[in-house]
Order: C-alpha cells, then sequence, then structure tokens
C-alpha cells in the first residue's frame, strides 16, 4: 500500500520553517509497513493545491495532507480537498459543539471565521482535535483516501496517535515494529563489516546502521500481523547484535542516550562523579545534569580553561603545564586525580585539548584532546585525535567522555567482581 | 522568476532525517528574489525522478535538485538529469584530478564506484566541491536551467554560497540583500507593536521578525541592481531600528551570537568572568566558551547541582540554604558573591533553578530560576519563569544569563563613565 505527503504552507516554500512534520509522518507511516513515494510541499493556492492533490491521488493509495485546516481566508486545504474529491462542505454539529467548548474552556470568544472549521465535507470520518480548533478529515473516495490533518505539531502528532494510525493499522492489516541497538565507541565501518552478513541475509526483521556523534545505531524492523508477532520475529537478531557487540551496547532501549546509560550506571553501584573541563567548557556536565535524577551522584564540576585555573582549582603543577603544556596526557591526569582529591568523587573525569580555530601547532593539531578517567584512583587516559568545527570537536570529546567513563567503570567492576570471587 | 526544489533521498521519505537542505535552500532562493512554489521529496528512484523532474522543468524556469550525486549505484540524480535533457556523460578531466587530489590529501585510495563521480553530462557548467567528491552540475536547457547539488548540507551550502548564488543572481538581474538587527531580552510581541508602523509602511527595504531564545531578530532585506545600492536602500531603516531599540540591539553584523557580543564586550573593557551553575550545570560556561578568544578573560566556572558543593565550592552559607531553600534571590546572590572572592574575576555569573520535570512545587514552580550577576561587587538578582521541556528551561537560563550581565556591564559602564566625568 502507497502513501504520499502533501504539505501546504507558505512559511515552508520560504525555508522560514523546517519541515518536521514530513519526518514525523513519513517515519510514522513507514513504521505502519506503508510505501512513501513522493512528499510535496506546496503553498495555500487552490489552483496549485488541486494539481498536486490530484497526481496524489492518481498515483498512491493513501494521501496525507497537513496544514491549512486554520480559519483563516488563506487557509484552503479543506475546501480545496472538498472539491477536488466532488463532496460539499456542510456545518458539522458535534465539531460546532466542540468548537464551543474549546472556546468556553478558555475564556475566549470565537470570531465569526471560526465556524469555517466546524464545515465539514459531506460523508466523511471527522478526527477530533484535542489540542487545538481544526478537526481533522478523511476522505474515503473510491480511488485513494484522502486524510486531512492540522499544521501545529502539537496538534498533528497527537491526531496521528489518536486517530489516524489506528485507522491506516486496519487499512493495511499489518504492524511493523522496531527496535534500535545502540552501541558506543565502534566506528561506523567497523560496525558496517561486523553486520554485513545479517544485512546480506535480511528480509523480515530487516536492520539498517545510523551513525551519531560516538556511537551507532542499529535498527531492527519487523513487519507481522500484530505487535507480539514482530517483536517474536525481532528478539533473536537483538540477542545476536548484543553477543556481537558485547560490552559496547549501552543500551536497547529507545530513550535511553547515552548520558542516560552512564548516569544510570553511577547511580547503580552507588558512585559519585565530578569534572573539570578545558576545551569543553562545561559541556560534559550540562550533558550529564541533563538527565532528571543526576542529583543522586554529580558532585562538582569545573571549568577550567586557563592554566592558572588548572592550577589554582585543581591543583596542576606548574612543572607539568611547563615541561608538556595544558594539552597532554600528563595534564589530563593531574586534572582528573585534583577532582578527585578536591570534591571526593569516586569517579572523576577531566577534558583537555584544542578545539580552534586557533591555537594548534603541527606537534599538537586542531582536534587534539585528552581525556582522563579516575575510578576511585586508577586513571586511564586517552588521546584523541577530532575534525571539524569548534564546536564539532567540543561535542566529539564529550561523547568520548561519555564513552570512556562507562568503560572504565565496567573494566572496574569486572575487577571488583572477580576480587570478590577470589 | 520561478523556482522548484527537488530533494532525492530514501532517508527522506523514510522520515530518517529532517529535510534541513529544503529549508536552507527555500530561504536562500527567496533571498534572491524567486519565486518558490513545489518542493518535491523523491527517492533514489530512475523513473520517478524522472517523472517528478520533467513536471518541474515544464512548469518552473530553475530547478534545484539535491542528493543523488554519491559514488554508489544508488546514486542515479546525474545520470536521470542527463537523460531527462538529452544529454551524453563523459569523463571531465579537471574533476578527475580534483578526484585524485582529494584521495591523495586524504591518504586514501579511490575506489573504482569514485570514477563515476568525475562523469559529467556534456556542455554543462561544474561546481567545484571543496568539501566531498562529488561536483555539482548546471544543465541549461533550452527550458529551465537545472542545478544538481550533493546533498550532505556541508558540501552543499558552500556549493550553494560560492557557485550557485552568483550564478542565480546574475540570472535573474537584480540583488537581494539582508541584514540583521538582533535584540535581545524583549519579547517577540513586543517587538512587534514597537515596528508595525514600519513592517504596514514597507515596500523595499522590507522587514520581518524572528523569535529565537531570548533575542528577537529584525531581518531587513533590499532588493536593487547592485550590492552597494541595497546597502544604501537599508541604512536609514537599519538606524531607525537601532534608535528605537538602543542598547537592546547586541549587534546588527550577521555572525556575532549573543555570547560573542558578551565575550567582546569583556575583551573590549579588560573585565575577566567567573561563573557558577546550578541547573544549567556548565552550559552558560559551554556557550562562553564556544566563542574563539574567550580564554582571555574566562578565568573559573563552576558547576555546583548539589548543596554541598553550593556551600563548599563558593561559600553559601548553610542557613540561607535552609532558610530560602536552593532556589533563591538570596542563594544567587550569595553564589555570585563567592565566585567573585574565589576567583577574583570582575564580573561573576550565578545560575539557579529548577529544570524539572521533577522538584517543582506550587510556591516554587518547574521552570522558576534565580539569575545573579555580580560587577566589581554590586550584584543585580533577577526571578525567571521560564516554562517548556527541562532542556528548553536550561537553554533559556543560559540565553537569560548572557542577557543579563551584558545589561549589567553596560549599566556599570554608564555608571563609570557618568562618576568620571564629575
Amino acid at each position: 500500500m502507497t502513501v504520499e505527503l502533501i504539505c501546504v504552507g507558505t512559511e515552508l516554500l520560504l525555508g522560514n520553517i523546517v519541515n518536521t512534520n514530513a519526518a514525523y509522518l513519513a517515519e510514522q507511516c513507514a513504521g505502519l509497513g506503508l510505501s512513501c513515494y513522493f512528499q510535496t510541499v506546496v503553498g495555500d493556492n487552490g489552483e496549485r493545491l488541486s494539481m498536486v492533490l490530484r497526481t496524489a491521488m492518481d498515483r498512491s493509495d493513501i494521501v496525507l495532507l497537513c496544514g491549512g485546516l486554520g480559519p483563516t481566508e488563506d487557509d484552503l486545504t479543506k475546501e480545496t480537498a472538498a472539491a477536488v474529491c466532488g463532496r460539499e462542505l456542510e456545518m458539522h454539529e458535534p465539531s460546532r459543539t466542540a468548537l464551543e467548548r474549546y472556546f468556553a474552556d478558555r475564556g475566549m470568544e470565537p470570531t465569526q471565521n471560526n465556524w469555517k472549521q466546524a464545515m465539514i465535507p459531506r460523508d466523511s470520518i471527522v478526527l477530533d482535535n484535542h489540542n487545538g480548533t481544526a478537526p481533522g478529515v478523511i476522505l474515503e473516495t473510491e480511488g485513494a483516501k484522502v486524510i486531512l490533518l492540522p499544521g501545529p505539531p502539537n496538534e498533528l502528532v497527537p491526531m496521528f496517535e489518536e486517530s489516524v494510525a489506528p485507522y491506516l493499522e486496519t487499512l493495511s492489516g499489518q504492524v511493523i515494529c522496531s527496535r534500535t541497538v545502540k552501541v558506543c565507541g565502534v566506528g561506523e565501518s567497523k560496525v558496517e563489516t561486523m553486520v554485513k552478513d545479517l544485512i546480506d541475509a535480511q528480509t523480515n526483521p530487516t536492520l539498517a546502521t545510523y551513525a551519531k556523534t560516538g556511537e551507532v545505531h542499529i535498527r531492527v524492523t519487523a513487519s507481522a500481523q500484530d505487535r507480539k508477532t514482530a517483536w517474536k520475529l525481532m528478539k533473536p537478531l537483538v540477542k545476536e547484535l548484543k553477543n556481537r557487540f558485547g560490552n559496547d551496547v549501552y543500551t536497547t532501549e529507545e530513550e535511553t542516550t547515552l548520558e542516560k546509560a552512564v548516569v544510570d550506571l553511577l547511580i547503580a553501584n552507588d558512585l559519585t562523579v565530578s569534572c573539570a573541563e578545558s576545551c569543553t567548557g562545561g559541556m560534559l556536565s550540562a550533558r550529564l545534569i541533563n538527565v532528571p535524577g543526576v542529583s543522586e551522584v554529580y558532585k562538582t564540576g569545573y571549568v577550567t580553561y586557563s592554566n592558572k585555573a588548572k592550577r589554582k582549582t585543581l591543583g596542576v603543577k606548574k612543572g607539568t603545564l611547563q615541561k608538556y603544556g595544558a594539552v597532554s596526557a600528563q595534564v589530563a591526569e593531574e586534572m582528573a586525580r585534583g577532582t578527585a582529591l578536591g570534591t571526593k568523587a569516586d569517579v572523576a573525569m577531566a577534558v583537555t585539548g584544542i578545539a580552534g580555530p586557533d591555537g594548534g601547532s603541527e606537534e599538537k593539531p586542531v582536534g587534539l584532546v585528552y581525556i582522563a578517567c579516575n575510578v576511585k584512583g586508577d586513571v586511564t587516559v586517552k588521546k584523541y585525535q577530532f575534525s571539524g568545527s569548534r564546536s564539532k570537536i567540543r561535542e566529539s570529546a564529550v561523547s568520548a567522555a561519555l564513552i570512556l567513563m562507562r568503560r572504565c567503570m565496567l573494566e572496574y567492576f569486572s575487577r571488583v567482581t572477580f576480587g570478590k570471587k577470589d
């Protein structure tokens, strides 16, 4: 079954906003097993919209339109779709009542324009809008099904989830489910090589890789008659991926980020953390603190950009700075030791590097970063060479720090557990 | 003159990525005075791409395609466009040499596939790609001009700026120039009210407002035969906006961000800065440190998320924390005073608040933030109530802190200057 998207809005044609609705709807439709071959953006213009809609109805089973359902004269998606489908608009009493209630609840008066939003093409399915004034509409013609949705994402998304997805599931008679295996600290090409045989052999479920900063996400997708069967189909493949990548898999939960996985590890093992940052300037702490509940484990962060701050705040030795320079394994190590000493944290991270665009040399080029992780006195220092803009280099360094921290903690746990066994 | 966009890529149809290229190209084309009525997304499929391209060439003067210029067999935008325009592909020696150099510079070997990227449709204009391996192509047919650009934004954007924009300017016979007046700390609706008369009276130049976190950007756009005339047309309007918004205008330079304006102010007045952050957890320091050259003025940052860290690191009194709570004007002030004392910075910032989703109460709801700015001992504390997600609240707090810091510095300068006059 094929679906096609038409997004209506002059602000899209002018590039004032990015078309996130198209990405959302496309992803949802793919997840429902529908094939999408075309997306179109057109302005609030009846003639051009009619042309685009006719073309879409000729070549696709389902046409999803979004935008242009507002109360003003410019908004003419519903009027145009009704005309193309040969339906008249009629006052829809339940929608009229819903509109009245919407305004009454907010202590506002509807304007004369608003009643236009309760006019619905004859013989269509009306979709309630709990977050705005424009109801959605499904027009079932002999050829295509035409579905009209409001443009604002906070109205479109809940309406799609509540009403459109169940309708489309019934049409297609199958569900598509996905799970993501998130791998950190392994390069994209290595991941691809390691799963090539699985990709070559795939039918259902299928497998795809997506590169992120410091991470690769492997998405497993299965289609089946129901959710439970799809889940069952994916299980052996997810297990195989976990076997192949071992500890480098930090989660198989959709909503778990790398920083959340790291914070969860700290909480589960009752460890506290402090950070000292030079070139990343607070970004590592900021990312950890984006995880709700981090207050249990986060102690203190230092941004020590200057040599003086490194000496004064973290106790880095003047001699070390002079001999090796601020961007060196030795200084990273002293930063991590000083942070642990000063804050009594179990885990202390330190980052020092050259983010550019200036400050690089042949010996120490822009992008050179040293990261140290001190787990209860055991310090690991790693050297990295990143590329890209100043902010890209800083972002890469933060991801690398989270990955190093996770790895050092896992190694520490395996040593401790081994020790206990003795 | 009309332009139409065709973005080629299966990942767009699947909703795996958001179509930021379309927004970028649409905005650039609008800025060049071109009218865009249609945008289409299509997959890497020769038949469907041909169909879409033919339709676009029939109804628009210029067709911009992006994506599908890569080295693999899936990439067939160039092959399809050449076929539709009736041109054969030929090896283009300068592109072949550029490819060889690209790989040699990186110490890599080109694969057999890569040579396909140096095959160019006969009689076309080749656009150099300094950031990747796919050259751009302009096909001038009797009807439309067809322009092919690579999909990755870091290749597309520089190629558009270097080669495509000047080409389109020549075609349209006019230039469109823009300047942005950036206002901070004034709400969007207030800005709109303050410029309503100017918008109502606009012809050339025109004026539009864009809301950002804590800022409103007012874009002035003029069209003229040449850049100099356009610039002259904009001058009085830019001056008028500067008069109306006074000190709230932090720059009229396109590339100057709020944090850069703040860092420039510190540098110009030989002032140093330190930050203490609770709910923003390092984001304020991170944003300041994103400005190259900040090392001249940035002293030390502290992330003191816990009460203990606030006491130990910044010297906030236990009694103050107990009496007023960590999120209070009193604690913000003590944090800012402690930071100045400990780091001897001229300017010390402190942020404390409730970022949520938990931790709010009726008296102190999620989104409540206190920010203190200490300029050489004079402390200003402001209370804010932000809304949105945890990360949105933190982002708003960082912008508010930069705005407060800028305002306090400007007030300090005016007092000092006034004092000197006495």
